[in-house]
């Protein structure tokens, strides 16, 4: 039935080393660029061969399905764009994985009384506009396309983008396998377990004002140098996070403009990113965060600005749905995540749930993010039965 | 005598507002760009239109004289280019209150003994190739055009710069007009002053290695975030400089990588710029920050590395010529600075003074640089003054 030579997990996954591999060991596919493109083509190949039919909607996003589609389906997936530099797995393993479970349920001649689908949900990692999880955020019509994508970009028609209720209603349930993006399974000593929600994720930017002045001429007391502030700024933000336990923030950006080596900045720029298990957590986090900030900047004479870009709510994916899952599979772990996703959007709108692989670096977003051949084998395994089950 | 409409600083510096402007209100005008390389061509139309013969360097320096080149000769002048973000006075002053001061002695009937002579240095500020006063540099063979200039730059003839002794012999004296950069004069109530000397300077790059991770599921304990540990540096940088009196050191730049928002930064790169009175107490201060910077680094489990750049030795003016200035204006205050500039160069080879005209903000490399047009004609009569006694 398949035409795909090596329908393993490991084996689809070495299709794509190549994509999109940087120079410093990583990957970078932001969506809809040159590598995300050839992922995409891939895929529609890839699902083709084991016997799929599959369609693209008008929000970048493509849905290979087995079956006619129906309300009461049964949809698996992912994403397969990346973070700038980021692991080979965030993503790629839920396509992957969804491709082979479906491709051995094919093989096995299971006869689903439910329509399956795979799905490729676009630009999840938000690093090509800053919107994460853009393909699900069109969909549901969280996002406005006119407002998120530029005039003239031309991997989606900006007038046909947005709210699809025909292809939401045609998602029953869905599942996305990830990777699991912490050590939570390597302390819970199990290869596979069940998200219980997503935490709550609020993007931020802030803008620490000085005066440019000469590295040379200005006296240390004469200066009102906004990259001292912003260090205190950086310290500030790890405090406030520290201090309630559960809470993650980021600095991932810094920048000193003008950026002169023989040049005190006038003004740095950084990015904010906060997470803690619910919205209130966090804003409580960074209304700390943005006094201690004031202060800090207040302190080198400098100006501080603070403002807000996403915003997403925490997640509990829905208690039926996983129940069931976990009955499949005889028992596993559960646990949260502060990294979002596509089945965190959709949670919304529909049953949801995320089944984690084992990562021994507990590292993501980055080249040593991981998993061993039998926890990949494992995922997989865990995926047939749940799709065997939800289909039967 | 002179086609030139306006000769007076603010009338010069007017025709040359428009060059380089960027949308901060500064001005941005690298070496050898198009900003810069318009300036020179106004320069050439300016010097001949007053009667000075141009003549170009192998090494893109421009010398507009009055008489036959000669090795007994009085030279005066600046530089044209700007870092980024720059104020109108750092460099164009000295090349503008030349020519008013050569423009006016030509009209007043003066008749020099001596040939005199308008110099423009190229690229002063580094913004380029990183390699501050690369013109006068290449011109005492103190950098080799081979290692500092790109295969391919349409600047520079790299085969052909580099160390000219003809260009060189043919400077008796030099004397710089600069707008002072920093308090100095307002201080000391005093709207011109002598350089007595320009500090010793160093630029190092310092790289802080982390883990890159997944900012959302990394909790905060299992971070190795570099950015947490250049926050630390960068203030290690500042305490190490309010140690040691006079000393000045500054991270103008710095870079997180991959630079996501939703990353944990796996590597961030900063520079650092340390000047004070001799370069033994900058390389103290330099092994005071590595070993701080070391420790800040370790605390947050991060790599630490520091790489050396371009060096200057401290220089001192020739007391000489100095006190000849000094008589000549009726005494001045002297005073040092803590910019590199073109005459601490050729300091080493030949007699070499500096004139400070007060900035009333003591801000330079920013747009508030600034000076009064009183100041500004004090600036050039001083400088007229001077040409007529050095070249009687």
């Amino acid at each position: 039935m398949s035409v795909v030579a090596d329908l393993t997990v490991l084996g689809l996954l070495g299709e794509l080393d190549d994509i999109g591999r940087d120079e410093r060991g990583g990957w970078t596919r932001p969506g809809f660029g040159p590598a995300d493109l050839q992922l995409r083509a891939w895929f529609v190949e890839c699902a083709t061969g084991i016997g799929l039919d599959v369609v693209a909607d008008r929000n970048g996003n493509l849905w290979a399905w087995w079956g006619a589609p129906g309300p009461d389906s049964v949809v698996t997936g992912s994403h397969l764009d990346s973070v700038p530099g980021g692991g080979r797995l965030d993503g790629p393993l839920g396509v992957v994985s969804a491709l082979v479970a479906v491709g051995r349920l094919r093989a096995s001649g299971f006869a689903p009384i439910r329509p399956l689908a795979v799905a490729v949900l676009a630009e999840e990692e938000g690093s090509r506009f800053g919107i994460a999880c853009l393909g699900s955020r069109l969909l549901t019509g969280a996002v406005d396309p006119l407002a998120v994508l530029p005039e003239g970009f031309d991997g989606l028609d900006r007038d046909r983008a947005g709210r699809d209720d025909a292809t939401l209603s045609r998602i029953g349930r869905f599942v996305e396998l990830h990777v699991e993006q912490g050590r939570g399974l390597v302390d819970l000593d199990a290869p596979v377990g069940l998200a219980t929600g997503i935490l709550a994720h609020g993007r931020w930017r802030l803008t620490i004002t000085g005066r440019g002045d000469h590295a040379g001429s200005t006296r240390m007391a004469d200066r009102t140098d906004p990259v001292v502030a912003a260090a205190r700024v950086v310290l500030a933000v790890e405090e406030a996070a520290l201090a309630v336990p559960g809470t993650r923030a980021t600095v991932g950006r810094i920048e000193a403009v003008p950026g002169g080596t023989n040049v005190i900045a006038s003004r740095v720029e950084l990015s904010l990113d906060v997470r803690a298990e619910d919205g209130g957590t966090v804003r409580a986090v960074v209304a700390r965060i943005a006094e201690s900030a004031a202060l800090a900047a207040a302190r080198n004479g400098c100006g501080f600005a603070i403002e807000a870009g996403s915003w997403s709510d925490e997640v509990v994916f829905d208690p039926t749905l996983r129940s069931q899952l976990d009955a499949a599979l005889g028992g596993v772990p559960a646990l949260p995540t502060g990294a979002g996703h596509d089945a965190g959007v959709l949670a919304a709108h529909l049953p949801t749930a995320m089944l984690f692989v084992r990562n021994p670096t507990g590292v993501s977003h980055a080249p040593e993010e991981d998993a061993s051949e039998a926890d990949l084998n494992a995922g997989v395994d865990a995926l047939e039965q749940i799709l065997r089950d939800l289909a039967s």
